[in-house]
């Protein structure tokens, strides 16, 4: 199972340090540029004014099966945690949508690093992607 | 940026015919068998209600970048849709967990095919994953 990286993030945050521990809670803005080759694959984007976006997590350590969760003292299965090292690091954040120019995106809400890896934008439906 | 198997999907799905268009609408439940070297990582998991899937859907085209969405009749990018259709054919799904035995977890809500591969695990933060 091979991924293509199909475009790349420009976000505020150059380090580990520099990035919002949650996404969802940062006021930055970044940018998500896709590739030109996929470009039309975004036709109709701007209907939407929250997004998923899957990136690849090319830091992450990929042989860790448990981790300390943020501000726990215990380790835990990574499968019941958000921590970027798991055996696929794939990192979901949900956005919101600001600006379409073409083929970039601004979007709020991505704690992404500099330079991430795009994986995949998919809209976000309320009714099958929330729970009450 | 090359992704693991890291366990499979029992599903009442044998074809795409059979699966309901949107896994949260449906009542069948659904077996994901993680392998047994990833095991450990779902330490904790019990903790949760809710899970976000992610799972590989590897009879998707990977080269059509727009698609006519179910029950619309123009074409639009595959970004703007949920189609399974797109570069990086990577489903996400929100289930809930039913039962923990072992390395298998009983979930409702998946669409996924009989046989698909597990990518990832996560669990669901209502704060952070949904938006009213």
């Amino acid at each position: 199972m091979i991924l293509k990286p199909i475009g790349i993030i420009h976000s505020p945050f150059k380090e580990k340090k520099d990035s919002p521990h949650q996404g969802r809670y940062g006021v930055e803005t970044s940018e998500i540029e896709v590739f030109e080759e996929y470009s039309e694959a975004l036709d109709g984007i701007d209907r939407y004014n929250h997004l998923i976006i899957l990136y690849w997590l090319d830091k992450a350590e990929r042989n860790l099966l448990k981790v300390i969760p943020v501000g726990k003292s215990k380790k835990r299965g990574v499968f019941s945690t958000r921590a970027p090292s798991r055996p696929n690091p794939i990192a979901f954040s949900l956005v919101d949508l600001l600006e379409v120019n073409e083929n970039k995106l601004t979007v709020k809400g991505l704690e992404a690093l500099d330079s991430s890896f795009l994986v995949d934008i998919k809209p976000y439906w309320k009714d099958i992607d929330s729970i009450e």
